[in-house]
C-alpha cells in the first residue's frame, strides 16, 4: 500500500486492514484465474466492483498488488511461527508437530494466495523478491533450529543433516496446495494429520531410544 | 515429434533418438530461461544452431516441443518404476527407498527438464494435459500400491492412508527441484540419502514391531 495516497489512512486501522484484504483477496482471484502476466488492473477494479483510478489510491503498480499479498502471506506465517513457540511445556518434536499440523490447514484454507504466493516470485523486483528471500531465510532457520534442539535432546535421529531435513519437512506442508481441491473427501484437516505423523515419524525415526 | 515430416524417420532409431534428445534439450534450455509463454521456436532453432525451418521438419508447433518433454520425463520415469519393480529379494519398503533414491538423483540431475515439466503443464493442450493426468495417476498408483503391501505385511504404520502417505512422499522427492543448485555443497546423492531415510522413516513409523 502506498501510504501517502491511501484514502482510507485516516479511519480506524480496523477499516484499513478490512479494505486492504478486500483488494489483495480481489487481486489474488485475478492473478489466479488469468495468470499474473495476463492480468490487469482494470480486470482487479473489475472484480472489485470499482474504477481503476480508485484503485489507483492504494497501489501505484500492479507489482505493488503481488508483493501486498507476499507480505500478507509472511505475517500470517510469521504469527503461525510465534504461536508455536509460545506454547509452554511441549518439547522440540511436538512444536514441530504443531507447526506442520497448523501452516498445512492454513495453506489448504488459502489455495489461491498460496498458489500465487509459491509461482510468481520471479514477477518481483530484485528488491522485493530479496525480501522475500530474507522471510523464507528466517523460516528455513526457525525448523532447522527446532530440528538441531530435538536432535540434541535425543527425540530425533542425530544422523541426517538439520538442514536437509528441514527441507524435507517443508516439502510435506507445501506440496498439498498441488494437489487439493476442496469437496473431494480429504480435508485439511485429514491432510494435516497424515502430513503431521509422516514429518514427525520422519524426523523422530526410532527416537526416543527407550 | 511428427512422424510424417520427420526427416530422421528413415535413419538408424539411435541418430534419430539423439537428434530427439538434442531438440528437447535446446527446446528446455530454451523454456527455463524464457518462460515457455516468452520462448519462441525461432530462438529454439537459435540455440541448436539450425534454421527455423529445418525445426519445423521435426515439429508443428511450439507445444509439440514442449509435449515431448514431458513425454520424456515420463518416458524416464517408467523406466525407474520398472526396474524398482524388476530387483528381488527386496520388501515393499525397501523398494519404496529405491524408487525415492533413484527418483531424487535423476530429477536433481535435470533441473531444467524438472522445472519445465512442473511449471508448464497448463500451457499443453486439454488432450495432451489429459495424457500428463493418466501418466500421472499410473505413478501415484505404483507408491500407493507399495505403501500398500508395506502396511499389510506389517513394515509400515497401517493407520494412515496410503494415498495421503503417497502424497507426502512424492513431496519429498519433488521439492528439492525448487531449492537445490548445483555445486553449492549438498550432491543430488546426498540429498536423495536424507531424503529416502525421512521417507523411510515417515512411512514406516515404529513399523516393524518386533
Amino acid at each position: 500500500m502506498t501510504k501517502a495516497t491511501d484514502r482510507t489512512a485516516g479511519k480506524a486501522p480496523r477499516t484499513r486492514r478490512k479494505r486492504d484484504d478486500e483488494v489483495v483477496a480481489a487481486a489474488a482471484k485475478v492473478f489466479y484465474e488469468r495468470g499474473y502476466s495476463a492480468a490487469t488492473v482494470q480486470d482487479i477494479a473489475d472484480e472489485l466492483g470499482i474504477l481503476k483510478g480508485s484503485l489507483y489510491h492504494y497501489i501505484k503498480t500492479k507489482e505493488d498488488l503481488l508483493f501486498r499479498l507476499f507480505e500478507q502471506v509472511h505475517e500470517e506465517v510469521e504469527a503461525i511461527l510465534e504461536e508455536v513457540l509460545a506454547v509452554e511445556g511441549i518439547n522440540p518434536l511436538e512444536r514441530i508437530q504443531l507447526y506442520v499440523h497448523r501452516q498445512v490447514v492454513h495453506n489448504l484454507n488459502d489455495l489461491t494466495r498460496i498458489s500465487i504466493y509459491y509461482h510468481e516470485l520471479d514477477r518481483l523486483s530484485e528488491d522485493r523478491k530479496r525480501s522475500v528471500i530474507a522471510w523464507r531465510r528466517r523460516h528455513d532457520r526457525f525448523l532447522r533450529d527446532l530440528i538441531t534442539e530435538a536432535q540434541q535432546q535425543g527425540l530425533a535421529d542425530p544422523s541426517s543433516d538439520p538442514g536437509l531435513l528441514a527441507n524435507c519437512v517443508f516439502a510435506t506442508v507445501i506440496w498439498p496446495y498441488r494437489w487439493f481441491r476442496a469437496g473431494h473427501g480429504d480435508t485439511p484437516e485429514s491432510i494435516a494429520e497424515t502430513c503431521t505423523a509422516f514429518v514427525s515419524r520422519g524426523v523422530a525415526g526410532g527416537f526416543p531410544m527407550n
